[in-house]
Protein backbone atom coordinates (compact mmCIF):
# COMPACT_ATOMS: atom_id res chain seq x y z
CA UNK A 1 0.00 0.00 0.00
CA UNK A 2 0.97 3.66 -0.83
CA UNK A 3 -1.28 5.33 2.37
CA UNK A 4 1.77 6.51 3.60
CA UNK A 5 3.63 8.31 0.47
CA UNK A 6 0.26 9.39 -0.95
CA UNK A 7 -0.30 11.26 2.18
CA UNK A 8 3.48 12.59 2.72
CA UNK A 9 3.10 14.64 -0.80
CA UNK A 10 -0.21 15.94 -0.34
CA UNK A 11 0.09 19.38 -0.70
CA UNK A 12 -1.95 20.41 2.51
CA UNK A 13 0.19 17.88 4.38
CA UNK A 14 4.07 18.53 3.52
CA UNK A 15 5.37 15.97 5.25
CA UNK A 16 3.64 16.64 8.41
CA UNK A 17 1.82 13.02 8.20
CA UNK A 18 -0.37 11.55 11.56
CA UNK A 19 1.06 7.94 11.55
CA UNK A 20 -1.69 6.47 13.67
CA UNK A 21 -4.20 7.48 10.73
CA UNK A 22 -2.26 6.28 8.31
CA UNK A 23 -1.98 2.81 10.02
CA UNK A 24 -5.25 2.91 10.62
CA UNK A 25 -6.69 3.77 7.11
CA UNK A 26 -4.09 0.65 5.73
CA UNK A 27 -5.84 -1.50 8.49
CA UNK A 28 -9.12 -0.60 7.34
CA UNK A 29 -9.11 -1.22 3.46
CA UNK A 30 -6.98 -4.53 4.36
CA UNK A 31 -9.94 -5.62 7.08
CA UNK A 32 -12.50 -4.60 4.26
CA UNK A 33 -11.05 -7.13 2.05
CA UNK A 34 -10.61 -9.75 4.67
CA UNK A 35 -14.48 -9.58 5.83
CA UNK A 36 -15.63 -9.38 2.19
CA UNK A 37 -13.21 -12.94 1.77
CA UNK A 38 -14.37 -14.66 4.91
CA UNK A 39 -18.57 -13.53 4.50
CA UNK A 40 -17.41 -15.82 0.67
CA UNK A 41 -15.76 -18.47 2.71
CA UNK A 42 -18.84 -19.14 5.39
CA UNK A 43 -21.19 -19.10 2.30
CA UNK A 44 -19.11 -21.67 1.30
CA UNK A 45 -18.63 -24.13 4.56
CA UNK A 46 -20.83 -26.86 4.45
CA UNK A 47 -22.68 -25.55 7.66
CA UNK A 48 -23.69 -22.25 6.46
CA UNK A 49 -26.44 -22.36 8.36
CA UNK A 50 -24.79 -21.88 11.51
CA UNK A 51 -22.86 -18.99 10.08
CA UNK A 52 -25.13 -16.49 8.95
CA UNK A 53 -24.48 -14.04 11.76
CA UNK A 54 -21.26 -14.07 10.96
CA UNK A 55 -21.98 -13.61 7.14
CA UNK A 56 -23.77 -10.47 8.39
CA UNK A 57 -21.34 -8.61 10.45
CA UNK A 58 -18.47 -9.73 7.77
CA UNK A 59 -20.76 -7.95 5.02
CA UNK A 60 -21.39 -4.89 7.61
CA UNK A 61 -17.96 -4.75 8.40
CA UNK A 62 -16.63 -4.40 5.12
CA UNK A 63 -18.41 -1.50 4.48
CA UNK A 64 -17.72 0.21 6.97
CA UNK A 65 -14.14 -0.26 6.78
CA UNK A 66 -14.30 0.39 2.80
CA UNK A 67 -16.21 3.56 3.79
CA UNK A 68 -13.74 4.57 6.97
CA UNK A 69 -10.32 3.83 4.87
CA UNK A 70 -11.29 6.42 1.99
CA UNK A 71 -13.02 9.08 3.96
CA UNK A 72 -9.81 9.29 6.43
CA UNK A 73 -7.54 9.40 3.26
CA UNK A 74 -8.80 12.84 2.38
CA UNK A 75 -6.84 16.17 3.85
CA UNK A 76 -8.09 18.63 1.57
CA UNK A 77 -10.53 21.02 3.97
CA UNK A 78 -11.70 19.21 6.98
CA UNK A 79 -13.92 16.88 8.15
CA UNK A 80 -12.71 16.17 11.37
CA UNK A 81 -15.79 15.36 13.27
CA UNK A 82 -17.34 12.59 10.10
CA UNK A 83 -13.69 10.97 10.27
CA UNK A 84 -13.43 10.56 13.98
CA UNK A 85 -17.00 9.23 14.17
CA UNK A 86 -16.47 7.09 11.23
CA UNK A 87 -13.66 5.44 13.02
CA UNK A 88 -14.74 5.14 16.57
CA UNK A 89 -18.08 3.47 14.16
CA UNK A 90 -15.54 1.12 12.02
CA UNK A 91 -13.74 0.30 15.50
CA UNK A 92 -16.96 -1.37 17.39
CA UNK A 93 -18.12 -2.90 14.13
CA UNK A 94 -14.68 -4.54 14.02
CA UNK A 95 -14.94 -5.34 17.57
CA UNK A 96 -18.15 -7.06 16.88
CA UNK A 97 -17.33 -9.18 13.30
CA UNK A 98 -14.20 -9.89 15.52
CA UNK A 99 -15.80 -11.55 18.76
CA UNK A 100 -18.19 -13.09 16.19
CA UNK A 101 -15.49 -14.54 13.93
CA UNK A 102 -13.57 -15.84 17.59
CA UNK A 103 -16.39 -17.93 17.80
CA UNK A 104 -15.49 -20.15 14.84
CA UNK A 105 -11.70 -19.87 15.11
CA UNK A 106 -10.77 -23.14 16.22
CA UNK A 107 -12.56 -24.86 13.74
CA UNK A 108 -12.53 -22.48 10.78
CA UNK A 109 -9.18 -20.70 9.35
CA UNK A 110 -10.77 -18.01 7.73
CA UNK A 111 -12.59 -16.91 10.81
CA UNK A 112 -8.94 -17.25 12.66
CA UNK A 113 -6.86 -14.81 10.60
CA UNK A 114 -10.44 -12.37 9.81
CA UNK A 115 -10.85 -12.39 14.04
CA UNK A 116 -6.99 -10.85 14.14
CA UNK A 117 -7.41 -8.78 11.30
CA UNK A 118 -10.48 -6.83 12.99
CA UNK A 119 -8.62 -7.03 16.26
CA UNK A 120 -5.87 -4.74 15.02
CA UNK A 121 -8.33 -2.90 13.17
CA UNK A 122 -10.42 -2.20 16.21
CA UNK A 123 -7.00 -1.27 17.64
CA UNK A 124 -5.78 1.14 15.13
CA UNK A 125 -8.76 2.59 14.64
CA UNK A 126 -9.03 3.56 18.55
CA UNK A 127 -5.60 5.05 18.40
CA UNK A 128 -6.21 7.21 15.46
CA UNK A 129 -9.84 8.47 16.73
CA UNK A 130 -7.46 9.83 20.05
CA UNK A 131 -5.67 11.89 17.45
CA UNK A 132 -8.80 13.81 15.58
CA UNK A 133 -10.13 16.83 17.54
CA UNK A 134 -13.26 17.81 15.62
CA UNK A 135 -14.09 21.87 15.97
CA UNK A 136 -17.04 22.56 16.68
CA UNK A 137 -19.43 22.85 13.73
CA UNK B 1 -36.68 2.16 -5.66
CA UNK B 2 -37.75 -1.17 -4.44
CA UNK B 3 -36.83 -1.16 -0.98
CA UNK B 4 -40.39 -1.37 1.14
CA UNK B 5 -40.79 -4.35 -1.10
CA UNK B 6 -37.39 -6.03 -0.69
CA UNK B 7 -37.47 -5.55 3.32
CA UNK B 8 -41.22 -6.82 3.15
CA UNK B 9 -40.36 -10.49 1.97
CA UNK B 10 -37.24 -10.66 3.86
CA UNK B 11 -38.01 -13.80 5.98
CA UNK B 12 -37.39 -12.39 9.01
CA UNK B 13 -39.19 -9.36 8.70
CA UNK B 14 -42.94 -11.08 7.19
CA UNK B 15 -44.23 -7.74 6.59
CA UNK B 16 -43.34 -6.09 10.22
CA UNK B 17 -41.57 -3.55 8.37
CA UNK B 18 -39.57 -0.44 10.04
CA UNK B 19 -41.29 2.27 7.69
CA UNK B 20 -38.47 5.37 9.36
CA UNK B 21 -35.82 2.74 8.60
CA UNK B 22 -37.01 1.95 4.66
CA UNK B 23 -37.29 6.10 4.24
CA UNK B 24 -33.66 6.28 5.31
CA UNK B 25 -32.37 3.88 2.85
CA UNK B 26 -33.90 5.62 0.34
CA UNK B 27 -32.49 8.67 1.05
CA UNK B 28 -28.81 7.79 1.90
CA UNK B 29 -29.01 5.91 -2.08
CA UNK B 30 -30.63 9.04 -3.25
CA UNK B 31 -27.92 11.28 -1.18
CA UNK B 32 -24.68 9.20 -2.36
CA UNK B 33 -25.84 9.47 -5.87
CA UNK B 34 -26.77 13.36 -5.36
CA UNK B 35 -23.80 14.09 -3.47
CA UNK B 36 -21.58 12.05 -6.02
CA UNK B 37 -22.81 14.60 -8.87
CA UNK B 38 -22.41 17.36 -6.87
CA UNK B 39 -18.89 16.72 -6.67
CA UNK B 40 -18.63 16.98 -10.35
CA UNK B 41 -20.66 19.05 -11.29
CA UNK B 42 -18.64 21.61 -8.85
CA UNK B 43 -15.39 20.39 -10.24
CA UNK B 44 -16.45 21.30 -13.82
CA UNK B 45 -17.57 25.50 -12.89
CA UNK B 46 -14.42 27.33 -13.75
CA UNK B 47 -14.81 28.96 -10.26
CA UNK B 48 -13.30 25.11 -8.93
CA UNK B 49 -10.70 26.72 -6.49
CA UNK B 50 -12.84 28.28 -4.43
CA UNK B 51 -15.61 24.84 -4.14
CA UNK B 52 -12.74 22.32 -2.75
CA UNK B 53 -14.06 22.15 0.90
CA UNK B 54 -17.73 21.64 -0.71
CA UNK B 55 -16.28 18.97 -2.94
CA UNK B 56 -14.19 16.81 -0.05
CA UNK B 57 -17.49 17.41 1.58
CA UNK B 58 -19.73 16.24 -0.95
CA UNK B 59 -17.12 13.20 -1.77
CA UNK B 60 -17.37 12.14 2.31
CA UNK B 61 -20.82 12.65 2.28
CA UNK B 62 -21.31 10.18 -0.42
CA UNK B 63 -19.01 7.56 0.95
CA UNK B 64 -20.59 7.37 4.32
CA UNK B 65 -24.68 7.64 2.62
CA UNK B 66 -23.73 4.65 0.38
CA UNK B 67 -21.99 2.89 3.33
CA UNK B 68 -25.71 3.35 5.38
CA UNK B 69 -27.89 2.71 2.42
CA UNK B 70 -26.08 -0.83 2.45
CA UNK B 71 -25.76 -1.99 6.15
CA UNK B 72 -29.52 -0.12 6.58
CA UNK B 73 -30.51 -3.07 4.35
CA UNK B 74 -29.63 -6.11 6.02
CA UNK B 75 -32.10 -7.25 8.19
CA UNK B 76 -30.65 -11.33 9.01
CA UNK B 77 -29.38 -11.40 12.50
CA UNK B 78 -28.92 -8.39 14.19
CA UNK B 79 -26.31 -5.48 14.14
CA UNK B 80 -28.27 -2.48 15.32
CA UNK B 81 -25.45 -1.04 17.38
CA UNK B 82 -23.59 -0.37 14.12
CA UNK B 83 -26.73 0.33 12.08
CA UNK B 84 -27.59 3.45 14.93
CA UNK B 85 -24.10 4.60 15.03
CA UNK B 86 -23.63 4.87 10.85
CA UNK B 87 -26.97 6.37 10.63
CA UNK B 88 -26.48 9.29 13.28
CA UNK B 89 -22.82 9.87 11.37
CA UNK B 90 -24.73 10.00 8.45
CA UNK B 91 -26.86 12.13 10.07
CA UNK B 92 -23.84 14.44 10.89
CA UNK B 93 -22.15 14.18 7.49
CA UNK B 94 -25.28 15.25 5.53
CA UNK B 95 -25.63 18.70 7.68
CA UNK B 96 -22.17 19.58 7.37
CA UNK B 97 -22.69 19.12 3.52
CA UNK B 98 -26.28 20.43 3.32
CA UNK B 99 -24.37 23.70 5.06
CA UNK B 100 -21.64 24.13 2.45
CA UNK B 101 -23.99 23.48 -0.44
CA UNK B 102 -26.32 25.95 0.95
CA UNK B 103 -23.52 28.93 0.77
CA UNK B 104 -23.45 28.09 -2.91
CA UNK B 105 -26.79 27.75 -3.47
CA UNK B 106 -27.69 30.82 -5.15
CA UNK B 107 -25.16 30.20 -7.64
CA UNK B 108 -25.06 26.94 -8.38
CA UNK B 109 -28.55 24.74 -8.96
CA UNK B 110 -26.39 21.64 -8.42
CA UNK B 111 -25.60 22.82 -5.00
CA UNK B 112 -29.11 23.87 -4.15
CA UNK B 113 -30.41 20.73 -5.34
CA UNK B 114 -27.87 18.87 -3.07
CA UNK B 115 -28.12 21.20 -0.26
CA UNK B 116 -31.85 19.97 -0.08
CA UNK B 117 -31.19 16.30 -0.54
CA UNK B 118 -28.96 16.27 1.96
CA UNK B 119 -31.37 18.32 4.57
CA UNK B 120 -34.05 15.52 3.74
CA UNK B 121 -31.43 12.36 4.09
CA UNK B 122 -30.18 14.29 7.63
CA UNK B 123 -34.31 14.59 9.11
CA UNK B 124 -34.80 10.65 7.57
CA UNK B 125 -31.64 9.49 9.02
CA UNK B 126 -32.78 11.60 12.54
CA UNK B 127 -36.08 10.14 12.51
CA UNK B 128 -34.59 6.22 11.69
CA UNK B 129 -31.67 6.32 14.12
CA UNK B 130 -34.63 6.83 17.06
CA UNK B 131 -36.54 3.70 16.04
CA UNK B 132 -33.51 1.45 16.45
CA UNK B 133 -32.58 0.56 20.16
CA UNK B 134 -28.91 -1.24 20.20
CA UNK B 135 -28.69 -4.29 22.51
CA UNK B 136 -25.55 -4.35 24.71
CA UNK B 137 -23.14 -6.60 23.30
CA UNK C 1 -33.53 10.02 -6.93
CA UNK C 2 -32.76 13.20 -8.08
CA UNK C 3 -30.26 12.02 -11.53
CA UNK C 4 -32.34 14.06 -13.73
CA UNK C 5 -31.96 17.27 -12.04
CA UNK C 6 -28.10 16.56 -10.83
CA UNK C 7 -27.27 16.17 -14.53
CA UNK C 8 -29.67 18.89 -15.94
CA UNK C 9 -27.68 21.54 -13.91
CA UNK C 10 -24.02 19.95 -14.54
CA UNK C 11 -22.02 23.19 -15.55
CA UNK C 12 -20.81 20.88 -18.60
CA UNK C 13 -24.39 19.49 -19.31
CA UNK C 14 -26.16 22.79 -19.61
CA UNK C 15 -29.85 20.96 -19.90
CA UNK C 16 -28.65 18.77 -23.22
CA UNK C 17 -28.81 15.08 -20.91
CA UNK C 18 -28.54 11.77 -21.89
CA UNK C 19 -31.82 10.39 -20.48
CA UNK C 20 -30.66 6.92 -21.44
CA UNK C 21 -27.73 7.34 -19.11
CA UNK C 22 -30.27 8.88 -16.38
CA UNK C 23 -32.40 5.73 -16.58
CA UNK C 24 -29.23 3.95 -16.52
CA UNK C 25 -27.86 5.34 -13.43
CA UNK C 26 -31.12 5.01 -11.37
CA UNK C 27 -31.52 1.38 -12.31
CA UNK C 28 -28.03 0.72 -11.05
CA UNK C 29 -28.93 2.03 -7.73
CA UNK C 30 -31.76 1.04 -7.21
CA UNK C 31 -29.67 -2.93 -8.25
CA UNK C 32 -27.66 -1.86 -6.05
CA UNK C 33 -29.68 -1.93 -3.28
CA UNK C 34 -31.96 -4.69 -3.83
CA UNK C 35 -29.39 -7.02 -4.81
CA UNK C 36 -27.45 -6.42 -1.33
CA UNK C 37 -31.16 -7.19 0.22
CA UNK C 38 -31.64 -10.26 -1.49
CA UNK C 39 -28.37 -11.53 -0.43
CA UNK C 40 -29.33 -11.05 3.18
CA UNK C 41 -32.67 -12.49 2.82
CA UNK C 42 -31.54 -15.38 1.02
CA UNK C 43 -29.29 -15.86 4.01
CA UNK C 44 -32.02 -15.53 6.17
CA UNK C 45 -33.78 -18.23 4.63
CA UNK C 46 -34.36 -21.95 6.54
CA UNK C 47 -32.15 -23.80 2.70
CA UNK C 48 -29.67 -20.85 2.49
CA UNK C 49 -27.38 -23.97 1.97
CA UNK C 50 -29.32 -24.15 -1.45
CA UNK C 51 -28.83 -20.22 -1.90
CA UNK C 52 -25.43 -19.91 -2.30
CA UNK C 53 -24.37 -19.53 -5.99
CA UNK C 54 -27.66 -16.53 -5.58
CA UNK C 55 -26.21 -14.93 -2.65
CA UNK C 56 -22.96 -14.60 -4.47
CA UNK C 57 -24.00 -13.49 -7.47
CA UNK C 58 -26.50 -10.67 -5.37
CA UNK C 59 -23.08 -9.41 -4.10
CA UNK C 60 -21.21 -9.58 -7.20
CA UNK C 61 -23.75 -7.57 -8.83
CA UNK C 62 -24.39 -5.31 -6.11
CA UNK C 63 -20.83 -4.02 -6.05
CA UNK C 64 -20.87 -3.74 -9.64
CA UNK C 65 -24.05 -1.65 -10.04
CA UNK C 66 -23.07 0.43 -7.24
CA UNK C 67 -19.94 1.34 -9.14
CA UNK C 68 -21.80 1.79 -12.62
CA UNK C 69 -24.36 4.13 -10.71
CA UNK C 70 -21.65 6.32 -9.78
CA UNK C 71 -19.01 6.61 -12.69
CA UNK C 72 -21.97 7.40 -14.81
CA UNK C 73 -22.83 10.36 -12.92
CA UNK C 74 -19.65 11.97 -13.81
CA UNK C 75 -19.85 14.30 -16.68
CA UNK C 76 -16.70 16.70 -15.89
CA UNK C 77 -13.99 15.80 -18.81
CA UNK C 78 -14.51 12.71 -20.38
CA UNK C 79 -13.95 8.78 -19.46
CA UNK C 80 -16.43 7.02 -22.39
CA UNK C 81 -14.70 4.01 -22.66
CA UNK C 82 -14.89 3.16 -19.08
CA UNK C 83 -18.25 4.29 -18.82
CA UNK C 84 -19.34 1.96 -21.64
CA UNK C 85 -17.33 -1.02 -20.81
CA UNK C 86 -18.74 -0.68 -16.88
CA UNK C 87 -22.23 -0.53 -17.97
CA UNK C 88 -21.95 -3.50 -20.04
CA UNK C 89 -20.14 -5.50 -17.58
CA UNK C 90 -22.89 -4.31 -15.72
CA UNK C 91 -25.94 -5.49 -17.89
CA UNK C 92 -24.06 -8.78 -18.10
CA UNK C 93 -23.88 -8.99 -14.21
CA UNK C 94 -27.38 -8.26 -13.92
CA UNK C 95 -28.21 -11.03 -16.48
CA UNK C 96 -26.77 -13.78 -14.72
CA UNK C 97 -28.02 -12.10 -11.22
CA UNK C 98 -31.51 -12.23 -12.28
CA UNK C 99 -31.07 -16.02 -14.55
CA UNK C 100 -30.59 -17.21 -10.96
CA UNK C 101 -32.98 -15.16 -8.69
CA UNK C 102 -35.62 -16.24 -11.90
CA UNK C 103 -34.78 -19.67 -10.73
CA UNK C 104 -36.14 -19.38 -6.91
CA UNK C 105 -38.60 -16.44 -7.94
CA UNK C 106 -42.13 -18.74 -7.21
CA UNK C 107 -41.36 -19.67 -4.07
CA UNK C 108 -39.47 -16.52 -2.25
CA UNK C 109 -41.22 -13.28 -3.37
CA UNK C 110 -37.50 -11.68 -2.65
CA UNK C 111 -36.21 -13.11 -5.57
CA UNK C 112 -39.19 -12.62 -7.62
CA UNK C 113 -38.59 -8.92 -6.60
CA UNK C 114 -35.04 -8.81 -7.42
CA UNK C 115 -34.83 -10.84 -10.87
CA UNK C 116 -37.52 -7.91 -12.32
CA UNK C 117 -35.61 -5.42 -11.29
CA UNK C 118 -32.06 -6.89 -12.43
CA UNK C 119 -34.10 -7.42 -16.09
CA UNK C 120 -34.83 -3.67 -16.02
CA UNK C 121 -31.42 -3.05 -14.64
CA UNK C 122 -30.05 -4.78 -17.65
CA UNK C 123 -32.04 -3.19 -20.38
CA UNK C 124 -31.55 0.01 -19.02
CA UNK C 125 -27.97 -0.25 -18.94
CA UNK C 126 -27.95 -2.15 -22.64
CA UNK C 127 -30.02 0.95 -24.06
CA UNK C 128 -27.54 3.38 -22.31
CA UNK C 129 -25.07 1.66 -23.53
CA UNK C 130 -25.20 2.25 -26.84
CA UNK C 131 -25.47 5.70 -26.58
CA UNK C 132 -21.65 6.20 -25.46
CA UNK C 133 -19.12 6.35 -28.14
CA UNK C 134 -15.92 5.84 -26.54
CA UNK C 135 -13.52 8.26 -28.14
CA UNK C 136 -9.72 6.38 -29.24
CA UNK C 137 -7.47 6.89 -26.18
CA UNK D 1 -2.74 -7.34 3.32
CA UNK D 2 -4.30 -10.88 3.83
CA UNK D 3 -5.62 -11.60 0.16
CA UNK D 4 -3.36 -14.75 0.46
CA UNK D 5 -4.35 -16.34 3.74
CA UNK D 6 -7.79 -15.69 3.51
CA UNK D 7 -7.92 -17.15 -0.03
CA UNK D 8 -5.54 -20.44 0.87
CA UNK D 9 -8.17 -20.87 3.75
CA UNK D 10 -11.37 -20.85 1.84
CA UNK D 11 -13.52 -24.31 1.66
CA UNK D 12 -13.38 -24.37 -2.04
CA UNK D 13 -10.15 -23.52 -2.50
CA UNK D 14 -8.04 -25.43 0.02
CA UNK D 15 -4.47 -24.22 -0.57
CA UNK D 16 -5.07 -24.09 -5.17
CA UNK D 17 -4.40 -20.20 -5.25
CA UNK D 18 -4.45 -18.45 -8.26
CA UNK D 19 -1.43 -16.25 -7.29
CA UNK D 20 -2.27 -13.98 -10.17
CA UNK D 21 -5.59 -13.49 -9.16
CA UNK D 22 -4.01 -12.50 -5.57
CA UNK D 23 -1.69 -10.32 -6.62
CA UNK D 24 -4.50 -8.30 -8.96
CA UNK D 25 -6.80 -8.17 -5.68
CA UNK D 26 -4.26 -6.59 -3.52
CA UNK D 27 -3.14 -4.50 -6.34
CA UNK D 28 -6.62 -3.21 -7.14
CA UNK D 29 -7.09 -2.23 -3.31
CA UNK D 30 -3.83 -0.39 -3.49
CA UNK D 31 -4.68 1.38 -6.35
CA UNK D 32 -8.27 2.44 -4.87
CA UNK D 33 -6.67 3.96 -2.10
CA UNK D 34 -4.08 5.56 -4.07
CA UNK D 35 -6.72 7.23 -6.83
CA UNK D 36 -8.64 8.66 -3.50
CA UNK D 37 -6.07 10.07 -1.98
CA UNK D 38 -4.55 11.13 -5.41
CA UNK D 39 -8.04 12.86 -6.28
CA UNK D 40 -7.98 14.57 -2.68
CA UNK D 41 -4.38 16.18 -3.20
CA UNK D 42 -4.80 17.29 -6.95
CA UNK D 43 -8.22 19.10 -4.92
CA UNK D 44 -5.52 20.90 -2.82
CA UNK D 45 -3.24 22.13 -5.47
CA UNK D 46 -3.13 25.89 -6.44
CA UNK D 47 -3.55 24.80 -9.96
CA UNK D 48 -6.51 22.63 -9.04
CA UNK D 49 -8.66 24.00 -12.47
CA UNK D 50 -5.59 22.32 -14.86
CA UNK D 51 -6.30 19.30 -12.81
CA UNK D 52 -10.03 18.13 -13.63
CA UNK D 53 -10.11 15.82 -16.08
CA UNK D 54 -6.74 13.80 -13.51
CA UNK D 55 -8.93 14.51 -10.62
CA UNK D 56 -12.31 12.50 -12.39
CA UNK D 57 -10.04 9.65 -13.88
CA UNK D 58 -8.40 8.79 -10.55
CA UNK D 59 -12.37 8.96 -8.81
CA UNK D 60 -13.68 6.16 -11.22
CA UNK D 61 -10.39 4.57 -11.28
CA UNK D 62 -11.28 4.42 -8.03
CA UNK D 63 -14.51 3.36 -7.69
CA UNK D 64 -13.92 0.67 -10.75
CA UNK D 65 -10.39 -0.68 -8.68
CA UNK D 66 -12.42 -1.30 -5.76
CA UNK D 67 -16.05 -3.45 -7.33
CA UNK D 68 -13.18 -5.36 -8.73
CA UNK D 69 -10.93 -6.13 -5.31
CA UNK D 70 -14.37 -7.22 -3.75
CA UNK D 71 -15.72 -8.90 -6.62
CA UNK D 72 -12.37 -10.70 -7.39
CA UNK D 73 -12.48 -11.68 -3.56
CA UNK D 74 -15.26 -14.07 -3.80
CA UNK D 75 -14.81 -17.52 -4.52
CA UNK D 76 -17.92 -19.79 -3.77
CA UNK D 77 -19.88 -20.40 -6.91
CA UNK D 78 -18.64 -19.33 -9.98
CA UNK D 79 -19.10 -15.83 -11.71
CA UNK D 80 -16.00 -16.31 -13.95
CA UNK D 81 -17.35 -13.85 -16.99
CA UNK D 82 -17.88 -11.01 -14.76
CA UNK D 83 -14.77 -11.06 -12.94
CA UNK D 84 -13.12 -11.41 -16.19
CA UNK D 85 -14.83 -8.47 -17.67
CA UNK D 86 -13.79 -6.07 -14.44
CA UNK D 87 -10.70 -7.05 -14.81
CA UNK D 88 -10.12 -5.71 -17.89
CA UNK D 89 -12.20 -2.77 -17.54
CA UNK D 90 -10.37 -2.11 -14.23
CA UNK D 91 -6.55 -2.35 -16.28
CA UNK D 92 -8.22 0.00 -18.60
CA UNK D 93 -9.19 2.46 -16.04
CA UNK D 94 -5.58 1.99 -14.76
CA UNK D 95 -3.78 2.91 -17.69
CA UNK D 96 -6.43 5.95 -18.85
CA UNK D 97 -5.68 7.11 -15.24
CA UNK D 98 -1.62 6.53 -15.11
CA UNK D 99 -1.70 8.24 -18.62
CA UNK D 100 -3.19 11.23 -17.08
CA UNK D 101 -1.08 11.76 -13.77
CA UNK D 102 2.58 10.69 -15.64
CA UNK D 103 1.61 14.06 -17.82
CA UNK D 104 1.86 15.68 -14.12
CA UNK D 105 4.28 13.22 -12.37
CA UNK D 106 7.08 16.11 -12.84
CA UNK D 107 5.42 18.71 -11.14
CA UNK D 108 3.41 16.96 -8.33
CA UNK D 109 4.65 13.86 -6.16
CA UNK D 110 1.57 12.73 -5.68
CA UNK D 111 0.91 12.32 -8.97
CA UNK D 112 4.17 10.06 -9.78
CA UNK D 113 3.37 7.68 -7.38
CA UNK D 114 0.14 7.21 -8.15
CA UNK D 115 0.79 6.90 -12.12
CA UNK D 116 3.07 4.36 -11.16
CA UNK D 117 0.87 2.59 -8.64
CA UNK D 118 -1.58 2.39 -11.90
CA UNK D 119 0.87 0.95 -14.03
CA UNK D 120 1.56 -2.20 -11.90
CA UNK D 121 -2.79 -2.61 -11.10
CA UNK D 122 -3.10 -2.63 -15.45
CA UNK D 123 -0.15 -5.03 -15.37
CA UNK D 124 -1.44 -7.00 -12.70
CA UNK D 125 -5.00 -7.17 -14.35
CA UNK D 126 -3.92 -7.71 -17.52
CA UNK D 127 -2.00 -11.17 -15.90
CA UNK D 128 -4.82 -12.06 -13.41
CA UNK D 129 -7.25 -11.51 -16.61
CA UNK D 130 -5.53 -14.54 -18.83
CA UNK D 131 -6.08 -16.79 -15.71
CA UNK D 132 -9.67 -16.72 -16.01
CA UNK D 133 -11.77 -18.89 -18.37
CA UNK D 134 -15.40 -17.56 -18.20
CA UNK D 135 -17.66 -20.69 -18.91
CA UNK D 136 -20.37 -20.34 -21.56
CA UNK D 137 -23.61 -19.02 -19.53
Amino acid sequence: MHVQQMIATHPHVRGNTNDALIRCIEACLDCAQTCTACADACLGEARVAELTQCIRLNLDCADVCAATGLVGSRRTGSNELIIRRLIETCAEACRLCGDECDRHAEHMDHCRVCAETCRDCERLCREAAETITPRLQ
